[in-house]
C-alpha cells in the first residue's frame, strides 16, 4: 500500500484526494488545507486534516475543526505528496519534501525543472518509472497529449497548431474575470507550446491561448498535419481506442460546453466533473493530410487520472496499461460513446 | 407501494425520478422522453423509457434507446404521474390523466387552477391529503414558503416585500439569455406574489422580479414585518429547527452562490445539486419589527423534496413531519450547519 499525502486543497487537491481513495493499491494518510473554510469542514468529514504550520492550528480550532498536526507530521507518515498548492509554491516547498525523503508529484502550475520528469499517461508514462519528483502536466496540456499521442502514433505529425479558447476562472471563483471581454495571451507561443513538448518531445506545435467569460470549459480548435495519408475512419478509431477520449456528437444536443458539463452531472460523476476529453464527432474534418478538430478539456478534473498513474509510475509498482486500466475502472471511465 | 410515472425528463423531471426512485415506499414506473438525446441514452441506463406517443418510436429506436411503450402505456401501469413538461403542456395533459384515471402532480410553470391544490411541505402540507391532483410551486416560490413560514408561525407576518434576483437560464442551456444585461420584470407585482399565497393563503406580499445573468441560483431580498416582536436569535431558531433552510455564513468564504454551489458538489450531492435554501446569516438585520435577510436558490432542485412529500399527502399515506423526514433522510437534508 502507498501511503500518499495531498498537499493543498483547492480545485486539484481535493480531487486528487477522491480519486487517490477509491485506489486499492493507495492510501490517503491526510489532506493539508491553508483556511478553517467550509470546504475544510467538509474535508474533515472525510480525511485527517493537517495544516501548514503551527501558527494555523488555533484558526481551525476556532471553527471547530479537529487538525491531525502539520505538513511536516503528514510528511512523516507518507511515502509520497501530491503538492497541490498555488502556483510557484510547489518550487518552495520542494526543499522540505527532499529533506524528508518524501517522493513528490507536481502541478502543470509549476516550471518543469522542478521535477524530473514531466507526465502524461498516454505519451510518456515510462519516463516517470521509479522518479522521486513528477510533474503532471497542466489540465491544457493533458488535453492536447491525449489527443494528440493517439494520432502520432498511428500516423506521425509533422506539424500542430492549437488555439485554446480558455475558461476565465473555476467554477468555485467569483473574484477573477473577464466576464464581459475576451482577453487574448499576446505571447505567441502560449506556454502550452513547450510545455506539451515536456511529454512528447520534438513536436512541432505551436499554440495562441485567449480567455473567455465562461467557467465550465476550455474549448481547442487543433489542426493536426499528418506524416502518413490517413482515412477518417482509421483516425476515429485511434481515439475510440483509448478511454480518457470521448466522442461526441452535437446532433444529439450537446452543442456547447453547457450540455457537455449536464452530461458528467446525468453520468453521476463525483463533483459532476469530466475526466474525459470530449471530441465533438461532427468537427473532425480531413483535407489531405490536413486535420481539424475541435476539443473541450474540463479544467477542474481531465488531470486527475494522470495523479494517480504517476504515482504507480514513481513507484514502478505497474505498467501503463495496468495503471491506467485500474484508475479507470475506479472513476467510472469506460470510454464509451453516449 | 406507490406507482409512479414521470412525464417529461428535462430538468426537473430527471431529479424528480432519481429522488422518487430513493423512497422505500415509491417505485418508478417508467419516465417519459421527448427526444433520443444524450439525456435520454443515459436515462435509459436507469429507467424504463417512454416515449409521448407512437410517433416518436423510430426516432429513439435509430439512436439504440430501447423504448417500452407510449405515455398512455406508462399510465396504466402508475397510480400517480408527476408532470414534469414544459410550462403549459400539463394543462393539456390534465385530460388524459383524468381519463385514465391516474393521480397527478404537476409543477410551478402551470396555472393554479390546474390543480385541486398548490404545494409546499412547510406551510399546506394538510391542503393536499387525499388530493387527486396537486401543483408544487415554482422554485422561487418555494423558497420563499420555506423560509417565511417558520417566521409566520412563530411571530406572525403583518408584510413582506421580495427582491427576486432570477438566473438567466439552467446551466444546461445555452441558447437563451441575457448574458451581458440586466432585465426587470415590468409587472409589479410578480406572479411570484399570488403564488406565493396559493400555499400561504392571505400573506400580504409584493414580489419584484429582475433577471440577472448568471445560471447557478436565484437570489432573494426579502424584507418582513413581522406582527410580534422578536429577537434575532429566536429568529435563527425558527431557521434552525428546518432542515430544508440552511444558515451559512459570507466569512468562511461563501460570499456568493459560486461558492455556494460549489458546497453542493463538496457535499457529493447527486448531481451537485442543492436542496436547502441558504440563508446568509450576516444578512439577517432586525430595526424594530423590520426583519431582512438574503437567501439564495437553486432553481434546478429546491423543489424535488416537494414533489416526493406530495405524493405522500394525496394518498395519506404520511403526515407531513413522518413525510418531510423520510424524504430528507433519503436525499441526505440533514439540517446541519457547515
Amino acid at each position: 500500500m502507498i501511503k500518499a499525502a495531498v498537499n493543498g486543497f483547492g480545485t486539484i487537491g481535493r480531487r486528487v484526494a477522491y480519486a487517490l481513495s477509491l485506489q486499492e493499491d493507495i492510501s490517503v494518510t491526510g489532506i493539508v488545507k491553508n483556511t478553517p473554510d467550509y470546504v475544510a469542514k467538509l474535508a474533515s468529514e472525510r480525511y485527517n486534516i493537517y495544516v501548514p504550520d503551527g501558527k494555523r492550528m488555533e484558526a481551525f480550532e476556532k471553527e471547530g475543526i479537529k487538525v491531525k498536526g502539520t505538513l511536516k507530521d503528514l510528511l512523516a507518515a507518507s511515502d509520497v505528496v501530491v503538492d497541490c498548492t498555488p502556483e510557484g509554491m510547489g518550487k518552495e516547498n520542494l526543499e522540505l519534501y527532499k529533506e524528508r525523503k518524501v517522493r513528490a508529484i507536481f502541478q502543470g502550475g509549476e516550471e518543469k525543472d522542478v521535477a524530473d520528469a514531466s507526465f502524461n499517461a498516454y505519451s510518456n508514462f515510462e519516463e516517470s518509472i521509479g522518479k522521486n519528483y513528477v510533474r503532471v502536466v497542466s489540465c491544457n496540456t493533458t488535453a492536447l497529449a491525449r489527443t494528440l499521442f493517439p494520432l502520432q502514433e498511428s500516423f506521425g505529425i509533422s506539424e500542430v497548431n492549437a488555439t485554446l479558447l480558455r475558461r476565465a476562472t473555476d467554477q468555485n471563483d467569483s473574484k477573477k474575470g473577464p466576464i464581459n471581454a475576451v482577453e487574448p495571451s499576446l505571447k505567441i507561443p502560449s506556454h502550452h507550446a513547450p510545455d506539451l513538448r515536456t511529454v512528447m518531445h520534438g513536436l512541432n506545435v505551436e499554440t495562441v491561448a485567449i480567455k473567455v467569460p465562461t467557467t465550465l470549459m476550455h474549448v481547442h480548435v487543433v489542426e493536426v498535419h499528418l506524416s502518413k495519408p490517413a482515412q477518417l475512419r482509421d483516425i476515429m478509431d485511434s481515439w475510440e481506442a483509448r478511454r480518457r477520449i470521448m466522442l461526441i456528437s452535437g446532433k444529439d444536443g450537446r452543442s456547447s460546453t453547457a450540455q457537455v458539463m449536464d452530461m458528467a452531472r446525468e453520468m453521476g460523476r463525483d463533483r459532476s466533473d469530466l475526466y474525459e476529453i470530449p471530441i465533438w464527432k461532427e468537427s473532425v474534418t480531413l483535407n489531405g493530410n490536413r486535420l481539424r478538430y475541435i476539443q473541450a478539456v474540463h479544467q477542474e478534473s481531465d488531470v486527475i487520472p494522470e495523479n494517480v498513474d504517476a504515482i504507480r509510475a514513481m513507484f514502478s509498482t505497474a505498467s501503463a496499461a495496468d495503471s491506467i486500466g485500474r484508475t479507470d475502472r475506479s472513476l467510472s471511465i469506460k470510454g464509451r460513446v453516449i
